[in-house]
This record gives structure tokens, sequence and C-alpha cells, in this order.
């Protein structure tokens, strides 16, 4: 016989589902034994549930077809859910799968008792919870055809342990995703109608609409009509770097998103929703593009954004846009600029940049541009805690590329297990982490909720200066190689060694 | 005016709810900005949210009265879920305030943007979303009462930021706990006739019956009628030590479990459900006391159980139980007995024991009856990376006891980060890390859910040993000094340094 958990493996892997990233226990143990029998996943375990999905959603972005998780019932769902939160902003390709106790035992109230479904629909519309055995193949099909359909999701399967150890019968048959649906040729005309009055016309791209095809026609699109092209910042992946079109990425405070969309009478939005900012403010409203802009979809976040821009661009080749690489910075204290102008001149061509700088962005993400080309993925749905596990994720997938990791401190410390898998799995990774020992962005975000600042005691919850964080222990401890750079010649020294070894190497830049 | 924040804050002090576990964000600063106005919270940085929620479940059990924490949005909210889900196990009363966007920003997909009420409904059937602001004294008011409703949970209080900062008038009156009721004279009666069955007659004891007072008259009514009295092994919190009347504690293995309650006819639930094993197994019923066994509930989870054992109990004391001190292991390499004879030795009197020792805990724990007296709190619900933070709780709501965490390595990897906030607070905390670099529980339960053992992928899954955690860089990387013993002389001389020392120390048990 063939039971459950062979099947749901079989099934997978006839999808080419076939990486799986786990934090198993009990319930899953069929699973597991599994791996053995059938050759074909790379299981890659995880020490902490939410490296588990946010290495699914680097994954998934990077490779674009679906990562698979494999977590403990509800409390190892739990710990997932920040980075599946994510995910879903990502709008990533994950079949998630979350044991349960057996089918009998769940009558009973045990102690790892609890509603996974509840915990699983907080973050997915896509919640199968397994009714029998005989049913693992559809089921698992369903979930990766769920997971695929566009915008993409992550789709939930809860197996209770009985389904895995009993007869299943047949695995699902392959699945093939579903295409995105290419905008109609009406629609195509009246965005090339409103391309027409540039001064007052944006193109705002998300989703696909930012990869490597997207980003093309777009710059053709600029080239030839004027029109300003706008990029979410919360996008899931970016084609960037040198030579390649920007499209202005909107800022992170609105009054200096509003000052971009300014002017603006129609935006066009490919796979983009209305922009709002990050938070809502006392007295402030939230969306940023002007009252009296009128919102046009020339691509659903469903629709292929790309082709869109594609059918609107001009046949002709943009100009191709040479630029020399930027010189490295010397001397003098480490700050964000000389970081930025470090990365970009070091940067190897067709390098993955995770961003979870937060505070540190601003400053160095203008140098980035000016990087070889690469793609960046920054935090879609917000949540620190993605940034290492994303660089998991993009390093299994993408094995020839270098992985960059820009992470500041307080958020490095959510998901630190991250450090084990990336030793372990001897990942192509460096990771830099911003040693301000402060939640600094709060500093900012305090002043603009309206809030009187810090008293003293304020002030100490957003202070991580005592006792000093040391991610060079830190990493050492979990054998990843760790330095700390103070200097700016340390820093480009540091980085030019991590950039020309291959694996894991992390930085502790002090500022 | 008031505002919100403050409303809250001082609702919150008017019923002696004195700690908050925090890892706030944009959405809570007006909260944490009262900090400064309003004296008389003692706020806890946490820098994951795991760690808070776990803390609140220890400080809650032995405070005995509410904790509370402050979380961000929906994804810092999910962090803390794991940890909450064992706070539910526990029947800990907590005061979980999670800060949601501005009710304008709310109608706009922003990234952070998630069902909040979805991710709080998933642990907690309290669940408010604050509806105005001039509506927060009451619903903070609700918020305590809930969290002290007979038996105990968290009460969630999901407040959008623009309540935070909007006028809010009186803050809620001061709460008084709703006491628990006693069964009466019948119930009591017909448990004292069950008890003239002592052969085929049991106590189960959980709840609060497992406190001082509870297991005092348990002793008495053992000694009194020969009945047998057991535990719930995943109870908030047992008083044992030597001296003291130790029920028999139900086994983790439903095999041994069974055995324990072999003979049975009549089975008393004092605060404590039927008992059933863990996890469910193939071909074995999830119940473990015999099918013939009829439960009667002589005190309900919502009742005092203490107090029903006191009215069953004999007005006599009962023979103290007078016990020598166990003597110091000493020589040869370190092994888990050794190091349960050396905690049993070295304990001071009136310490709380943090146990997380997973697979390690079977023969650590006959010694520790034979410890000092002390309080024993486990995980509740099961779900790891509790044992750290729950000593965090431990430490602040006693600060005169010494709190030792019992902490297998696999997983003290979950809310590692506990470690920051217990060299920050200066907590007086000795946590010993149980090294076998496995999560070894998983070696038995393989076999048991019927998979046919390990091959060598499926024992790669279980296998943690490299690259090779080192516990003292990690610690040492938060600001926990740490040391390694190796032979149970090391371990003997750096548990003795540990424990008259105050202030954390880490000891990694090298096994």
């Amino acid at each position: 016989m063939m039971n459950g958990a062979e099947c749901l493996l079989r099934t997978l892997l006839a999808s080419d589902v076939q990486v799986c990233f786990m934090n198993p226990g009990t319930s899953e143990m069929q699973f597991v034994a599994a791996l053995d029998r059938v050759p074909g996943m790379r299981a890659v375990l995880c020490l902490f549930e939410g490296v588990c999905s946010g290495a699914a959603d680097g994954y998934a972005r990077m490779a674009g077809r679906p990562g698979s998780t494999l977590l403990h019932l509800g409390p190892g769902l739990a710990n997932a859910l920040a980075n599946f939160h994510n995910a879903r902003k990502a709008r990533s390709p994950i079949v998630s799968i979350v044991g349960e106790h057996s089918t009998e035992h769940l009558r009973y109230d045990a102690p790892l008792s609890a509603d996974v479904a509840a915990f699983a629909r907080a973050v997915s519309s896509d919640v199968q919870v397994l009714g029998c055995a005989k049913d693992m193949g559809r089921a698992a099909g369903e979930a990766i055809a769920a997971a695929c359909r566009p915008p993409g999701q992550t789709a939930m399967l809860i197996v209770p342990a009985d389904f895995s150890w009993s007869d299943a019968g047949e695995p699902g048959a392959r699945i093939d995703p579903q295409p995105r649906a290419v905008p109609d040729a009406r629609r195509i005309g009246q965005a090339a109608d409103l391309l027409a009055r540039a001064q007052t016309t944006g193109l705002l791209l998300s989703g696909s609409a930012l990869l490597e095809g997207g980003v093309k026609a777009a710059g053709r699109i600029a080239a030839k009509t004027g029109v300003r092209v706008f990029a979410d910042r919360n996008a899931a992946r970016t084609a960037s770097g040198r030579g390649r079109f920007h499209p202005e990425r909107l800022a992170y405070f609105p009054e200096k998103a509003e000052l971009q969309l300014a002017g603006l009478r129609d935006l066009l939005l490919v796979e983009a929703k209305t922009p709002v900012s990050f938070f809502g403010y006392p007295g402030r409203r939230s969306t940023i593009a002007p009252k009296d802009c009128a919102m046009h979809v020339l691509a659903s976040l469903e629709e292929d954004g790309a082709a869109a821009l594609e059918l609107l661009a001009d046949a002709e080749t943009a100009p191709t846009r040479l630029e020399e690489p930027p010189a490295l910075p010397w001397g003098g204290t480490l700050t964000l600029d000389a970081i930025g102008q470090a990365v970009s001149a070091l940067l190897p061509e067709n390098s993955i940049i995770c961003d979870e700088m937060v505070s540190s962005a601003e400053p160095v993400w203008p140098h980035l541009l000016h990087a070889a080309r690469h793609d960046y993925m920054p935090l879609a749905g917000g949540a620190i805690g993605l940034g290492m596990p994303l660089g998991i994720g993009a390093a299994i997938a993408c094995p020839d590329r270098k992985v960059l990791v820009l992470e500041a401190d307080g958020s490095a410390m959510y998901t630190l297990q991250s450090l084990w898998t990336i030793a372990r799995e001897h990942l192509d990774i460096v990771l830099v982490v911003f040693a301000n020992r402060r939640y600094r962005i709060l500093d900012v975000e305090m002043r603009r909720t309206g809030a009187n600042g810090f008293g003293p005691r304020a002030g100490e919850m957003i202070d991580i200066s005592h006792p000093e964080l040391d991610f060079t222990e830190l990493a050492s401890g979990m054998g990843v190689g760790a330095t700390r750079a103070a200097t700016v010649d340390e820093f480009v020294q540091q980085l030019a060694a991590a950039m020309q070894h291959t694996g894991p190497r992390l930085i502790e830049a002090m500022l």
C-alpha cells in the first residue's frame, strides 16, 4: 500500500514542488519517513517555523513555482504566521502542510489540541482539512493548484496524522499552473489614450510587472511618452541595478510619496493596488495620490502586467543605458552612505538582495540602483523577521547567484535561528547587520503618531543597546563566520572578502 | 484630555495589572508614551513577541494575577500565538493588548493590514475590537474581568491607533477577580463515599488543586484513605520538593500512564479533564484510564479544587515527612541522572523550576521530588519555546526566589531571544541547556507512529548536530554569562556557583 504521507510527497513532486522547509513533530513523522522512500524532495530543516515560511516565500519569489512547508500542529503553524502574512502580501505560491492530531485523538482536549484551521484562516483563504486518507492525492493537487492560481497564495493543507499512516491510493496528477490572463485590446487602447497626456498620467507597477520584462517595457514606454513610472515599494521582487530602467519607488512616509504623485490626474495600476501609506496618522488621509486622481486598472493582480506593458510599449528597443560601476568609498567611520556605496561597488552581477534595513534603508537604497544587475526583494507585508529567511529561500532557488541580506539589528533578532540553516546548507549568503542598537524607525513614528516624544521610560522601549548584542558571537554560535566593521575601510575589506568567498558570512556594521 | 492610551494604562493599573511584556510598533506608540505620564507599570521589552506571551504566562502562574502584553498588529500577535496557546492550556489570566491600524486606514489593504481578530480568536474566546475611544475604560475593564474569570484565560483587546490618540474619558473602575466557587456538600459527600473504596478510586489533580493547599490536603486524604492521587503532568504549577506530598504524575507515554491508572473504577477529577495521551497513535485509544472507569467531577475547571480537597480531608495534620537533602554526585561524564541529582542537591529553598526538558525529563524528574521545596511549571500546552519566557515571567513575579530553567537544546532555539531580556532585567535565573544535539523525542515518536524508523534523509530532519550550536556564544552574544560542563564535577561546580550568584547564568550541559 501507499500511505498518505507518501501519496502527499509524490503528488507534490509530480508538480515540481521540490523543496520543503520543515520543522516537523510527532504528527509529521510519516512524511519525514517517506523522504527516504521517495527521492526528489529537498528537505530543509529550520529550527523555528518562521524561518520555514519566510524561506518558502523567498523560494517562491525567485523560483516562480511553489515552495512548501511542513509544520507541526497549531502552535507550529502559529510560529510561521507572521512570514505567511508577508508571503500573502508578496502573492507567493506556497503549499503549507500542517500535521494535525489523529482524528480519534482530536475529540479530546490534549495539550497540543487547537483549532488549526483557525490559525490557517488568519493568513489564507485556501484552507483544506483533509477528510479521509483516500482523499490525499486530490486534496494535495488542489492545494498546489490553489497556490499557483494567480496572483498566488499560501494554500493550507491540514493533515490528521492517521491519514498519513493509512492507505491513501494514487497520488494526484501533475498540476500545470494556470497562466495569467493578458488584458484585452480595449483596456490597452484606453491606457494608450491616457499615456498621450503624459504630464498628468502615471504608471504604478507591482507584482510580475516589476520583473525583467515588465521593467524593460515600462522603460520603453517612459522613453517614448515621458510618462512617470512608479514602483510599489513592497512588491515581491524587482529587477534592478545598473543599466536597467528604474521606476520611481514610492517613499515610505506619505508626505514624500504624495510629492512624488503630485499633479497626477490618472494613475494606471499594473498588478498594483491603490497606493496608500504604510500607517495611518492623526489628521492625514491614507491614500497618497492626489484626491482627484482617477485609478485605472491596466492589469489586475491576477493578470499579466508585464505582457500589458509590452503591448503598450513601442516595439523599438530602448537605448541601453551604459553606466560605470561606482567607486569604492574609503576612510572615516562607517556610515549608511558608505555602506550603500560599498555594496553598489562590490555586488556581483546577477545577485539577489533581501532588504530588511528598516530605518537604514533610505540612505542605502539610492546606491543600490547603481549596483550590478540584481533582483531586489523587500518585506512585502511589513512584518519584520523576514530578511534572513527570504535569503535562505532565494539561495536555495538560485544556487548559482550570490544573495545579500541587508538586515537591521532589531529585525535580525526575530528569526535569528535562520543563521543555523544558512550554515547547515552552506548557502552562498552574505549578511550585513546594521547595528544601530535601536528600534530607530520608532523614533520617527513616535512623533508622527502625535505622541509627545520619549520620556525616559518610553525611551527604554526602543533602546536595544543594553545589554549590547554581539552578532559575531550569535552567528558563530550557529556556525556562521562573522566579523565586525567600525570603519569604512574595515567594511569594504570585509565585504569584498565575503563577496569573493562562497558560503555564508556575516558582517556586523557598527553604526 | 486623557487619551485612549493613558485611559487604558490607568484602567490596567487600577486593577493591579502592573507588568506589561511588550514589543511595540508604530500603532502602540501612544501607549509607550503614556508610560512616562502614568507611573506604576513595569514595562519589559522583549525582542520577539513569543517571549512576551510566554513571560506573561509565567508571571500569571506565579503572581496569581493577570500579566499583560502589548503587541504590534496582526504579525506581532501572530508571533505570540504559540505561547498564548500554552497560556490557554495553563488557564493563565492575561490581558493582551494588540494595536491595530487607525480606523480610517483599515479600509485600505496596507502592507501590515491583516485580520487581527482572526489571529486572536485562534487562541482566545474573549476577543474585543475597540469600537470607539470613549469605550476604552469599559472595554479594558471587561478584558481584565474576562482574564480573571475562572479558570482564567487570555483576553484580547484590539485597539485601533486613533482610539489611542483620541479623547477617551474616564478609566475603568477597579475589577476584583471573581472568586472560584466551592463544590457543594452533596458533591463532597459523593466523593467521600467513593473514597471509601480506596482500592479502585483515584483522584486526579490539576489547576489550583496542585498549589500548596491542595497538595497538602490531597496528602492528608491519601494518608487517611489509601486512595491513589495523580497529577496532570501539564498542570500550570505544582507545589513540589522535599517534605511535600507527591501526587503521582501521569506519564508521557500512554502505555505507562495506563499502567498507573490500571484497576481504577472511579476517578475523581479535581480541576482536571478526562486524562488522555499527548498524541494519538495507530491502533491505540486516546484515553488512558481503564475503559470501565467512571469519571466524577469533584471540582470543575472553574471551581476551587483545593477547597474541595480541604473539605474532603481529615482535619488532622498529616505526618510531616522528614527527608535529608540528597548527596551531590561526583566523577565521570555528565549524565541526565547526575544532572537531576545535582539539581536536587543544590536547588535553594523556595525556588521555581521551569521545565522544558522534553526527552531529557524522564530521568531528571524523579530527582526533583527530593529537591528543596519549590514550584514546578511545565509547558501546559506542549508548544515548545516556552521554557525561558516562563522563567522571565516567574522571576519578575517573584523577585526574591531563584528561578531554574531546565531547557532542551532544540527547544531553546524557538525563543532564544529570551536571553536578552533576562540579561537586561538582570533576572535571577539559572538556565541549564541539555545539549544532546537532537530532536530526541522524535526518535521515540517516529517508531510509535508506525513509521519504519529513520533512513538517512529522515534522520537528518531530527539531527541538529551540524553545525554545532554553541550556547555559550549565543548567551554571551545577548549578555548572559555562560559556561559548558562535560563532566559531573564541572556541572556540580558550575551549578553551585550559579546558585550562589544573583543574576543570570547559563550552563550548557554536554550530553
